[in-house]
């Protein structure tokens, strides 16, 4: 398949590249400085190009999404809109506009992730963009047949515990190779409106 | 208890406006264009104000929201961010803004439905804002303890059904008198961080 990776140059979308390349698709990587294609997701107006540019693909996957973490008493109503933006309307976009440019049986793979249903301190701006990227999906699989959307859900990352642990107690991580293998079981799955928890 | 009730003037704010005033609590009640004070919850450059006028009170209350209804394809971005700032935003504000101005042990309570998990044709931004609602919720309550926060998900009111019920196909609708009385749940209970489905 020819797949459309956003956020390639992270370290989830490093790991999907690397295993989607290994199972013989073709990879289209996007970023914002690095890539085939250049795109900022929380740029709703360049998704467009961002098709244009592709052309006709058979899969969307999304490995990108920032969310600003504070204490929620020092949050401003300018973080939950910088969630929502740079998370949630990234993605619902992708999708929205991506319909015409994807296979029929195609599929839309966007990320959310363990906050959604676990929350930490300072995450409510990211458990809030979880939760509707979630529902969201379950919304537009029943809208978009014969093309398919799924969420993958993961907690953190082994390979971030150096970086993150400390925000997520007790949470115990899961290494990027597992995670990989939901963005593989929606791609090659047949399944839609799926949250692919891994945990 | 005093308790601030945004939405008064709806169908549901009416209904929890009198089983809650019925219990001997003080209500005051808040609407767009009718009520004891005006507030526009989609605009939260105005709950200061809001919370200025009421004083403090022991809870508030929320019974508004609106999201558009439009199918998938003929969504554009604004309709998105229309939803997040009539649903999502509005309430989220109403409890950050409202940390100073609510007695401790007092609480907040949301509104979100049944899109969250189960979806209709033409409502993918409601399954959106309420998904964000309801994760929110998790997320709010282990930051702003000693109060509380919970959000109440019902489906659609048999008091609805003649005006909505065709949106609905087989869904089961719930009478008001059941809805109110997880208000009445969140606000006279202890728990936090609940979403008490109503279905």
């Amino acid at each position: 398949m020819k797949i459309l990776l956003i956020g390639a140059a992270g370290k989830l979308g490093a790991a999907v590249h690397q295993t989607l390349a290994a199972r013989g698709h073709q990879i289209v990587t996007v970023g914002r400085t690095s890539g085939d294609l250049r795109h900022d997701i929380a740029d709703p107006a360049g998704t467009a190009a961002l098709y244009e540019a592709a052309g006709p693909v058979d899969a969307v996957v999304s490995a990108a999404g920032d969310t600003p973490f504070k204490p929620l008493a020092q949050m401003a109503p300018g973080d939950y809109e910088a969630a929502f933006r740079g998370k949630v309307l990234s993605q619902v976009e992708l999708v929205r506009q991506g319909l015409d440019h994807v296979a029929e049986g195609g599929s839309f793979t966007l990320i959310s992730g363990v906050l959604a249903d676990e929350p930490i301190v300072a995450g409510s701006a990211a458990s809030l963009a979880n939760g509707a990227v979630e529902a969201y999906v379950r919304a537009a699989a029943i809208e978009i047949a014969p093309r398919r959307v799924n969420a993958v859900s993961p907690t953190i990352f082994t390979e971030s515990v150096a970086d993150y642990g400390p925000y997520f107690p007790g949470m115990e991580p899961v290494d990027l190779a597992r995670v990989v293998q939901a963005y593989v079981r929606s791609v090659e799955g047949a399944q839609t409106g799926q949250v692919y928890s891994v945990r």
